[in-house]
């Protein structure tokens, strides 16, 4: 599998964030996320039981966590880990251009898969 | 954790490649790779037990697979999704400017694991 992160991009702005999963395998996922203008809906935070490590490949954002009084201004190059469970949402992306991120998630080890078997 | 992939770029050409651990955990690695005219020493293949994810973030490569007759070149946002033990070398990197690597390491899940403790 190959590809280009910058293909086949939408023509911002739309009704709606676009996501193709780029690989999938146990333990690993990763997404490219491409949002033009949109928002985390009001009130709404994500809280993840993966490891989400994401880059904001271009454009621009606002990312806040639950536990910073203020959200973090994302550029191309910026990145970020997200542990599992700490409340973040987006508050802006820009809406003049595509902002193309790529997300990561660690799936959590099941180590409880484990003790069941364990007689 | 946070950074920017552009940050502490080395001033090419180099004498190696640089590589830095962004995150580490079980059954995921990422790295931020900066080559700056490097290729893969003559005759030398990787072959890793490990799927890579990798993507050209910025700069130019030249990439070959074994079991292809020509290499792949790679411009920014360029991504490849390596097999494990599919055999692939670098051949060729830009001189004149850093190439940026995001290299995504997904650990083979380790099945045996459960084999040995079950009675």
């Amino acid at each position: 599998m190959a590809g280009n992160l910058f293909a086949g991009l939408p023509v911002v702005p739309e009704a709606a964030e676009s996501m193709e999963i780029l690989l999938a395998q146990p333990g690993l996922r990763i997404e490219r996320i491409v949002s033009g203008g949109q928002a985390s809906p009001p009130g709404f935070w994500y809280d993840q039981a993966e490891t989400e490590w994401v880059l904001l490949v271009s454009g621009e954002a606002l990312l806040r966590f639950e536990d910073e009084s203020a959200a973090r201004r994302l550029r191309p190059g910026d990145w970020l880990c997200i542990a599992p469970q700490r409340r973040h949402r987006v508050e802006w992306t820009a809406a003049a251009m595509p902002t193309v991120w790529l997300a990561i998630y660690g799936t959590p080890a099941i180590k409880d898969e484990a003790v069941v078997i364990a007689p």
